[in-house]
């Protein structure tokens, strides 16, 4: 068995946060395919076992099962001594921006996503409004990234990581992306980290678990 | 001139939490009242002075201006030593419950608020929308606090803190929230808490500022 047992599907980007974690400081893992489209996350005995709070990414390691991204990318930096901050005003401003992805920069994306790409709602008053917000966070960390390589420090850390759930992802949710020119510039930085992979070539889509 | 200086307004859950948390600490602190319903936190100016996430609360301290409701709250944890974590395991955990609560648990409930009851919206496809995630998270939490008196640990922490932010405020958002009874009884155990106030009598509204 793999040092990392990661619960994901290829179609989540918090998971993805954690993969790419993984897969850039070159640990032994392995994915565990969780079908969130059958509704297994909603599914009590699941929640039970793996997570009450009824999301992915869970990762296994020695013992311990950890959830939530932003902590997950926490004790992964801590672990392997990569993508982690320098001093406390780093950690500080790291968490501020993991805190601000979790609450609107991935958050807006990824519920738009989900419904406008993934299960084809069409154009409606939800999506309008996720839309929008979405675009309002991507203002803020755009404005961010306007004088810097990366979110924290000039290098690559977990903030970084943590932001780049989705942005990655290759379906069209109605935003300009090439609009927010800094974020653009971003992801190239990021795309070419050593080991760099996007999201559906790191982890199992439905494919993959029949 | 205060030790603590709050940035906040009234109708905001998410600085309610931090205002709390020095009330019931016994701190001495001022409010500075933020004009969010005038526009002030989506200014220019204000982002470029005040915070750049363009977002209450800003707590400033000993020269330091801190944002993110639970980044501030675990400073305030470290700086007063009360409902703080008590080792590793709970640090974790705790942040797992603010991790949620910024993600689902205040945010949807927050945002039908907004627009449902300060708004008056009006029911929408939108009201619709956050009023079952809200209720989705609603119900994680209810199911967590089945068999403990508090989020972690058997006394009340940050996490408590943090989830407290919208569930004082009285408007309606139309969630039945007696039937969430295990949330119910933890509200009275909070509100027991020697310096409860609720949030308008915290910090300053509309009216105040004129």
């Amino acid at each position: 068995m793999s040092e990392f047992r990661l619960h994901c599907f290829a179609d989540s980007g918090n998971a993805y946060k954690v993969a790419l974690m993984l897969e850039l400081t070159g640990q032994d893992w392995e994915a565990v395919f969780v079908d969130f489209f059958n509704g297994q996350t909603r599914q009590q005995d699941w929640r039970d076992a793996v997570n009450d709070q009824g999301e992915v990414p869970v990762l296994e390691h020695a013992g311990k099962r950890l959830t939530q991204s932003a902590l997950i990318l926490e004790y992964l930096a801590e672990h392997t001594g990569r993508f982690e901050a320098r001093n406390e005003e780093e950690r500080r401003e790291i968490w501020r921006w993991m805190l601000f992805d979790n609450h609107k920069f991935t958050s807006y994306y990824a519920t738009l996503r989900f419904l406008y790409c993934l299960k084809q709602s069409g154009e409606t008053q939800v999506t309008g409004f996720l839309r929008e917000r979405a675009t309002a966070a991507y203002g803020i960390v755009n404005a961010h990234l306007a004088d810097r390589s990366f979110m924290v420090g000039e290098r690559p850390t977990i903030a970084d990581l943590s932001l780049a759930g989705y942005v990655f992802m290759p379906e069209d949710t109605g935003i300009t992306l090439k609009t927010f020119s800094h974020i653009e510039a971003w992801k190239a930085r990021l795309r070419a980290l050593p080991g760099w992979k996007p999201p559906y070539e790191l982890m199992p889509g439905e494919v993959a678990a029949s």
